[in-house]
């Protein structure tokens, strides 16, 4: 979808008018700002442009006419190794706006790729790739409500050359070229085609891009500033994303009954237990060594019926590995701190570093069960996220971490009578809620659930590992197997 | 102060009767983590030991023993580079634990000065400096309330040869090596003798030291069961340290009133004013970016009365500065995700990476002046928190940040009028709450705050710049001025 240029109308053809202008327009926009602010709504804005059109100048505007409380302001910059250790797109989820936020960027993430593909280093397949990776997270923003507002400053190759040579003259600038080196002025024309390339294919309804003629840098500023104050008007007036425009496939209830489908009877003799485990226990410690060594990561996920035994399975994986190598993350309601941001956020948060592990005590998969059954989630949200997930999930084995999904399953009578060991049990009591009876209660919609989110879900580079756990021991090695047999394949040993 | 052994009665004399002992005493340590839990108490565990006397196992076994949702592991690894650029102490800050969360370390704060220590890579001042600033952290952990248990796992010469023999014949945990290739076996006359050292510096009675004798494993892991369930018994029981230990020094009130001695008449004229701002403007800019290119980090505190202009004065200063170099920090009543740490936690965590500038629109001084007036911190912790805070600015300028607090001071008269002026400007009236006309009641009682926290944080490193902002002009180029100089100064230029 070719991109238009956007223009102000005001007269700014003097400094002078261009000073009462913004005196008159400023407080239409922090008006807005605040208003935007008071109704919770994150809002990303990314500027962008090419080489001495003064999108620097423009960011520090933006930062000047609005409140900088409630903006931060991220620019490209190298990763850091915490950055290169994780999926590309985590530096950006790091950046995700709080209800109520604006997160300014200089660039974004185009800035990466775009480099790239200029320096030879990103080849048309992966650029395609990366495009489809962009398209989907903006409309992961969009569809969470935030506001993306995207603009490109252009600027003719004449201006360009005469705005450089001015800059030159004034020796101190040149040390900006620290952070811009990366942007040069040759090859206008394929920078340029580039750019244009990036925009027309990440210009969507619900995030389009807008050109500003840069080469009059009062009518620039102007101009964002009108443009900006107006995309704050029409999302102020009610124009969000229709959340159906979202919903591209629903699915289907689950054909497939993939928990009734299991065999429940399964089960081990203790002797056989014991020895399993012995031999897992000295396989997985120096495999997951092995890991650590070739620097990949592992993220596994257990979910279940309550009292399925997701925490005993959890302890049994960890005596068998290196306590430095691994950490546990519990997952229950969100805090309001999360709960401000894209419910994938969290999640995000805690991808391990290169090497390490993730063990996640339920998981992203809430949204499809806890949040659906219980209405916490619209049917819009619960309904893409299946497709949010595959993407989140290709995201992480994309960048070649391994992730394992464990469904624990337990028939109902096995439920009940572990719930009555529990309130038995002191120090077992901490783990036995009201909520869990009353979940109970409601088994039949967490099945539907369950069953749904396996169907879609079960996908060929993060595929579900259905246990029966009717016999713990049994559950337990399923998961110590399981686990091995993805290390053996990647290790290749 | 020297330390003692602690070590369990249980007979261990054989791996039955090990088991046993598991069997029966882990639900006593379990319980009690739990009710920690419940209670809300921060705790952290910190396991060390010479070589081979098997501290990942007992780490390993804690992980195993307690409920890891509730227990963060944290080894000591190289620096990542986000660490290496802020100061020493911010990524433990990093690991602060949660209300009623387990932050385990393996090392800890020990290991970086350890190590290099033994390298000849500290000098025995800088040891010494170490020294005192790990008792500071370690005394503000205890008095907000964490339970603080240091372990040390010790091993005579003799059985960590045979260990060590042991191991090399089981070749794949030579693999460990890489993680632990700082510690090695020989000198271990100097090494037990530093490591006693260190320990017998920071055996405090809020935060002592434990040895454990690691010769027989069995013994070793039972004797960790036991001491730790013994400690968390404890504290459950109430022995928590008193407040008034941490009370050293009770400061009286301050003798000068830092604010009544203002001249709050100074003012500047508009046409000056225009002049000094486009001089400033110039200035700051490029020196921002010199400090930059020579990765110095500023910090920038703005604290005053309501409608003193801060808000007025940070926009100015940021017109002077590059959107990327910057972040505006407002600070308003701490969220539930952040209550549940030590107040300076949330400052902590912005601390800008090398090169970069947070400028902080109310701070860390919020303790000492609307806790202590409003009576949200208790009279023993705002007053320790003069200490505190001198200690943190402290680290922060060792780091070589420049830290710069600001304190606008109005008239009672100027801030009645530019109450009434927000109230008629409709985006100003997103800035007047009630809560600003109840603060305005309580004047007297937040002058007597602001000159105590004058006279008690008005360190030679970290002075305060208390400005009459009477007139807005005037405050405002006082602020750039002030940067500006102190910019000079580390610049040489």
């Amino acid at each position: 979808m070719p991109v238009s240029f956007y223009k102000t109308n005001a007269d700014v053809s003097t400094s002078k008018k261009y000073e009462k202008v913004i005196k008159s327009d400023r407080s239409k926009l922090l008006l807005n700002h605040f208003r935007l602010h008071d109704e919770g709504v994150p809002i990303v804005i990314l500027v962008s442009g090419n080489h001495a059109s003064g999108y620097p100048q423009v960011v520090n505007l933006l930062n000047e006419w609005m409140d900088t409380r409630f903006i931060e302001t991220h620019v490209y910059q190298p990763n850091s190794d915490e950055e290169a250790e994780r999926p590309y797109f985590w530096k950006y989820w790091r950046t995700y706006p709080e209800a109520g936020k604006i997160s300014l960027h200089v660039g974004g993430w185009y800035t990466e790729p775009y480099i790239n593909r200029l320096d030879g280093n990103l080849s048309a397949d992966k650029l395609e790739q990366m495009i489809t990776s962009i398209n989907r997270f903006e409309e992961l923003l969009s569809a969470d409500g935030v506001l993306l507002i995207k603009i490109w400053l252009e600027l003719d190759e004449e201006t360009q050359k005469a705005n450089l040579q001015e800059k030159s003259n004034r020796p101190y600038f040149a040390w900006q070229v620290t952070m811009d080196d990366w942007q040069n002025s040759h090859n206008f024309k394929e920078r340029l085609a580039l750019a244009n390339e990036f925009m027309e294919q990440t210009n969507k309804k619900h995030s389009p891009w807008f050109k500003i003629d840069a080469k009059n840098a009062y009518k620039r500023d102007i101009s964002a500033l009108h443009l900006i104050t107006e995309l704050f008007d029409n999302r102020l007036n009610g124009s969000k994303p229709k959340e159906y425009e979202f919903k591209k496939k629903i699915k289907k209830p689950a054909k497939t009954n993939h928990l009734a489908q299991l065999d429940l009877t399964a089960s081990l003799k203790r002797k056989k237990y014991l020895k399993k485990m012995y031999t897992y226990k000295e396989m997985l410690y120096i495999r997951a060594w092995e890991m650590y060594l070739r620097k990949k990561s592992i993220v596994l996920v257990f979910e279940g019926a309550d009292a399925a035994g997701k925490g005993g399975a959890i302890r049994r994986l960890i005596r068998c590995l290196d306590a430095r190598l691994y950490r546990v993350i519990q997952i229950s309601a969100p805090t309001k701190h999360e709960i401000s941001r894209h419910y994938l956020w969290r999640f995000w948060m805690q991808i391990p570093r290169a090497g390490f592990m993730t063990i996640y005590d339920r998981s992203w998969y809430g949204r499809v069960l806890v949040e659906r059954v219980e209405g916490f989630a619209s049917e819009g949200e619960w309904r893409r996220a299946y497709e949010e997930i595959n993407q989140f999930e290709k995201e992480l084995t994309d960048t070649g971490i391994i992730v394992l999904k464990f469904w624990l399953e337990i028939s109902e009578e096995e439920q009940l009578k572990r719930f009555g060991k529990r309130e038995k049990t002191e120090y077992k009591q901490y783990k036995l809620t009201d909520e869990d009876w009353r979940n109970r209660e409601k088994r039949f919609a967490y099945n539907d659930a369950a069953n749904d989110m396996i169907e879609y879900t079960n996908t060929s580079y993060a595929p579900w590992h259905v246990i029966p756990a009717e016999d713990k021991k049994y559950a337990r090695i399923e998961v110590l197997n399981s686990l091995n047999n993805a290390l053996k394949k990647v290790l290749g040993a």
